[in-house]
């Protein structure tokens, strides 16, 4: 009576997590922790860095690559800020010839031109890839912070960033430059510093997180957390959070490009379709997890998903953050005041395929820089099939937008 | 040197949910178990369903309900399709007085007039709320099927409702009606058996999955299998995989919606944010996660999901469920070639917010079907700011739109 119905469905990819996860058993440290790009070391001593929501680092470390030259009057500084999940390696150099995240904007002509420009990126601050996090050795106790880090926002972030600036002796950059949250960023600065930044670029970024992306975020929080070998944090030198890991970091960013690239094809349509990863698109997305799952450090994706979360350029939220309420009146006229320092020359890029951070965030970003007073506000919105990931991608149509507004000579 | 950096952070939510679990060690039977709505039970035995990809069932039973009068003639009936976690509940009635999931959208001049209509709806095969699917008893091991229940289709699903329909003396359907995965069925319904629906109604549907639906839904299936209480489907009478399963039914369904109820709001804006539910879109979600996981049968959500992902109305993906190749040629032309028996009265809805199925979705299918012939396709896009969820919420505009559909003569 061996029926049809009665056979067993077979589970293959649920085999495959359970024995990597033994592999990683007593295994190899993770990938992170030896990644050595070839960046400088920018040490933090002396005052401790004072968070916003009450915590402290009686001293820090930042990663930093830098291109091009510094011009004898400081004066040709661009601060390059990251992604959640990318290192300080924009672009390959001499001591690192690997290719960088953003390896066709930077270098002679470029959309960074290192003829003109002395490029700046750090891993930021709450990162694995050799800045202080989650990761890193705690100087007062030997141990690894794991979550007895403390809470950290964007603008901590920025000002860890304006500490090493302070360092190289820069006063005042040409032009603070992000995408993704790496855009947030760059808002927060023009924001914070208003004097220190002469020019802003924020791409596919907000002013503020909306509720369906702090869902998008929750959600992957939540699968993570949920992973026992999490263990609140305290896995080093245990078995990682793989599989929670690697199911939090499946992200789904495009739309359009996917119809093109993977339609509905499966990947092999000889065979019956199973639970597992069949579709084209499910095995991409899974490898996709695998990869990013072993390279980066859960903790650090915990705590700057949720700085993201928190972010709000609000004049009451940016004043609350101090006071401790952190609540923002829903407030358009409140995001305005809060945008207000923003004054300098901005270039806001939008995607319309976005579905992490829709264009009418952009908008949003644009229409409050206005109407707070700024008469320099540069606004496209762009038709690209990538979705989040086109800033990464589209050198074409982001890198001229990029370069016009970096070169633009203003009367 | 207790100093602010090296404060462990708390996480009462992950203390929770492992408590929860604990409770259910042994604990009740889960709520789907006892859920008895006051169904009808249809028991279909003698020939066995064949089902699309190779399996089949001896014998199943489908939950039903019916609402309003069979004519003599058997003419004005109308099959009501649910999405996914529905039962066969849509209305109160005599033996069940709880609202049902579609309470105004059914009775005595309301948009499925009862005056004028007998409605039949089902748990659909494959569910957990009465009808044969995962969680059921197979009647020749004795024993629940778990994941030894065969692959199933939409039309599967289909098929089945129609030997109900069999069973009750009806030949031909007032109407064929459905929104979300039952929207996927009643467009099923009409390309499969055409000369027994009369008119069509598709709502916040497709015509077949697409690549970010089939992420999002990957993505869910890959936390509740990771879950090791899910046990490769086995785990009836152990620990449900609680925790998998909540954290899969993390929806994100809306999106102007939210902005308005939620926007960046705290639960408690007193105290310092944390890693646990914070913003009250957290606790939104939170809350609806643990109350469906509860509710609903883990293994029923994996195979109605892949069946989801499986739906696709081109000529040649019907043809090969057949002859066992899955695959779709991405081509609108094979797409409209299996939309050319639906040559009925047909209304497409779509919603603007709709972020899992989005309207382009419907215009694709209202598009096919004119071009494959269809001169009765009404399609209406909706601006309400529900999003997916609009089906369920708005009996103004898609209760008026229902009920012009099915009640204008047509000469």
């Amino acid at each position: 009576m061996a029926s049809a119905e009665q056979q067993q469905l077979e589970f293959p990819c649920v085999d495959l997590l359970a024995e990597r996860q033994r592999a990683l058993d007593g295994g190899p440290e993770p990938a992170y922790d030896r990644v050595v790009t070839g960046y400088e070391l920018f040490r933090h001593q002396g005052d401790p860095l004072r968070m916003d929501h009450g915590g402290q680092l009686a001293e820090f470390q930042l990663a930093y690559e830098t291109w091009g030259r510094l011009a004898a009057d400081k004066s040709n500084a661009i601060l390059l800020h990251t992604g959640l999940s990318a290192s300080s390696h924009a672009r390959s150099h001499a001591k690192n010839a690997a290719a960088g995240w953003w390896e066709k904007f930077i270098g002679p002509g470029r959309p960074l031109d290192t003829d003109k420009f002395f490029i700046i990126c750090t891993n930021m601050l709450g990162g694995c890839y050799g800045s202080t996090g989650p990761s890193s050795i705690n100087p007062v106790t030997g141990e690894r912070y794991a979550t007895r880090f403390p809470m950290l926002t964007i603008f901590d972030i920025v000002r860890a960033q304006f500490c090493l600036l302070d360092h190289l002796g820069i006063g005042r950059l040409h032009a603070s430059v992000g995408a993704s949250m790496g855009g947030m960023q760059s808002l927060a600065a023009a924001a914070l510093f208003p004097e220190r930044v002469g020019r802003l670029i924020t791409i596919s970024a907000c002013a503020r997180s909306h509720p369906y992306s702090i869902a998008l975020r929750h959600t992957q929080r939540q699968v993570l957390m949920s992973d026992p070998n999490w263990n609140k944090g305290h896995y080093y030198g245990g078995i990682p959070p793989h599989i929670g890991m690697k199911i939090a970091t499946i992200t789904y960013r495009s739309g359009p490009e996917w119809e093109r690239r993977f339609g509905r094809k499966r990947s092999d349509d000889t065979i019956e379709p199973t639970m597992c990863p069949d579709f084209l698109i499910e095995t991409y997305l899974d490898h996709q997890g695998e990869r990013f799952c072993l390279q980066y450090d859960a903790n650090s994706l915990l705590y700057l998903s949720k700085a993201m979360d928190m972010f709000d350029l609000s004049a009451s939220a940016q004043q609350r953050v101090n006071d401790k309420r952190h609540s923002s009146v829903d407030d358009l006229a409140d995001l305005i005041r809060g945008m207000a320092p923003i004054q300098m020359p901005t270039l806001v890029l939008g995607v319309q395929s976005d579905l992490l951070f829709p264009h009418w965030q952009q908008r949003e970003i644009a229409q409050c820089l206005r109407k707070a007073g700024n008469r320099m506000v540069t606004h496209y919105e762009l038709d690209a099939i990538y979705g989040h990931d086109t800033f990464l991608i589209d050198v074409v149509t982001v890198g001229a937008a990029v370069k016009g507004h970096l070169e633009n000579q203003l009367a």
